[in-house]
């Protein structure tokens, strides 16, 4: 199934209005997800609609939760999310440090007792049409092993870093800090292929190549998971992954109050998790222009420099997010047939027409 | 050649100082170098010694250059290093975070025009006493690859986070954000030993695994280079690797107006390379008792966490150099016998003593 962005939003909205989410928030959660898909990372897009609707059922998720503030400065917040979805009140937060930035070159806010918000470089970006860095990241349920460790303890753990730019388009990395999110061993998995040894480890810990034996033992909530950036071993930097996975424990689960990934809780009421999000002026150091035209020159200069043998293009981080976004305003989103399906269902069960059909 | 902390550092100030360099700033490089030796990283200790002194008497680094702050916020500064050693004016300016962030809650300083600055962690550490979280980044010279590029635009751009917790041992990450640095490569070529594809790459791009041939390379100014965490390749992850350098050019060169490391000049005057550094109260967010309560439990939750199949430890960063630290308190500094010999030979040049032979 194809569908137009605006349809889907639509749709997607109604369907979280229809189950008790007010109008202004279902919109917010609805541009996250299709965000999403949008921009190519389908993993965290429409796909969860279903998990989400569960959630909110199953009293995981306060539909209609109203978030708190509890406790301000000139430059930072921290945000009681009240169980409510994760979208929402990271949407806030991050406005709130937008605001914090423009007023004092810096806002720092932090959330707990929050659920899933989509994707991290969504709140990121939202500094980049105020001429802001912006910066996010998340913890999430316990998916991700500590080097030695063979007990999922750490969340898959996003950072998202945004940037503006002179020309051309800004810079924005969002990377999970495991090598790969569970999404991709679910690939992997459909199509019975093996994974690469760097991904995954199993209830023992050894490198695991089988990626349904470890979504197998996810579900019955055995040892093993996935491999922090770096891998498995201290010899290729998997240190270095799990270190990062801790920063962003740190400034997103004891530095909000939440808890921590190996704590989180996605059977009970809300999962707990929570959030980091800032927002920086450049100006703050230098004239605006002046920093525009040194981001310029960096990437260019990487952009532009020689290839590696047979590789037609160096990247810079967020493009091929840009070009996926192009691409879906201009044809439409296309949707797997389990995607479609599910939509199908929800829309019929709710009685919410999709535009796309 | 085995020599306690406290006379190596005395000796290594007083080099310093017979070359130029005022007491007080001599004191800080030899403090900076000795701790790099006493925690375990010899790469980045008193065996660059000789380099330094090179690079003084071949006016790269100026050895009395007072630097300037050029831009000042509440909670930020700019200071220009002018092409002094990076230690002074990196310990200057995270002090100056550190005041900021006492007076403010935040304090956000950038470098340029400064040169090698040492270990990250160092000024990241300087953060601790003060019950404060505490961060280093700085980028270097041309080093890395970016994901599917073949001539090092990137440097090896370290990132250093220091938190405190309320029991045991701080939070130390201190890590480089490619695989390995260009040492690691010179101790597996000094051994003629193979190095994992992950690590480096040849002139054309490719993984090498000869670290002799990637060093001639950076002789020779050749291309190839190393490779950033997750390696040379997008399915383990090597452009997360790269977006960390990244992210590491635009907070220490672009933030700051320094040279990003492609265009540092090693052979001028000063690299040009630069620093950032922060410091953060967690009162911002929560109450400092809670704080350190969930950094305590976020640490003893992945410490104690089961292990993988025959390994007896699972590490939290910082840790290994705390360790390392306390043995060389305690039975001093190793010297290998190249550092040894150099060591002896600077003493007799500029006719000063080590306590340690």
């Amino acid at each position: 199934m194809r569908c137009s962005v605006q349809s889907l939003t639509e749709f997607v909205s109604s369907v979280f209005e229809r189950i008790g989410v007010p109008e202004s928030e279902a919109e917010i959660i609805a541009d996250v997800l299709v965000a999403a898909d949008a921009r190519g990372i389908p993993s965290h897009g429409v796909a969860r609609l279903k998990r989400y609707i569960d959630g909110i059922r199953n009293g995981v998720m306060v539909p209609d939760s109203k978030p708190r503030i509890v406790h301000e400065t000139t430059v930072s917040a921290r945000i009681d999310g009240r169980d409510g979805l994760g979208q929402p009140v990271s949407f806030k937060a991050m406005k709130l440090a937008i605001e914090k930035a423009k007023a004092n070159g810096i806002g720092m806010v932090t959330v707990f007792n929050s659920n899933h918000f989509g994707i991290a470089g969504y709140y990121a970006m939202m500094a980049l049409e105020h001429g802001l860095i912006g910066f996010a990241t998340t913890n999430t349920y316990p998916l991700v092993l500590p080097t030695f460790g063979r007990k999922a303890v750490l969340g898959t753990n996003p950072i998202a870093l945004a940037v503006p730019t002179g020309t051309g388009r800004p810079f924005v990395l969002d990377m999970a800090t495991s090598v790969v999110t569970r999404g991709k061993l679910e690939v992997y998995a459909r199509k019975d292929k093996p994974i690469p040894p760097q991904w995954a480890a199993d209830e023992d810990g050894n490198p695991c190549t089988e990626p349904s034996h470890i979504l197998e033992n996810f579900k019955k909530r055995a040892y093993g998971g996935l491999l922090p950036l770096g891998g498995g071993d201290e010899l290729t930097g998997g240190h270095k992954g799990y270190g990062l996975a801790m920063i962003v424990e740190i400034l997103s689960a004891t530095l909000s109050g939440a808890s921590i990934s190996a704590k989180s809780y996605p059977s009970g009421r809300g999962s707990g998790i929570g959030h980091f999000f800032a927002a920086i002026d450049p100006e703050l150091f230098l004239p605006r222009e002046q920093f525009l035209k040194n981001m310029d020159e960096l990437i260019e200069t990487v952009k532009n420099s020689p290839r590696a043998h047979g590789k037609n293009r160096i990247y810079i981080h967020g493009e091929k997010e840009f070009e996926a976004m192009e691409r879906s305003l201009r044809e439409g989103i296309e949707l797997d047939s389990k995607t479609s399906d599910m939509l199908k269902s929800i829309g019929e069960e709710l009685g919410i027409t999709c535009e796309c059909d």
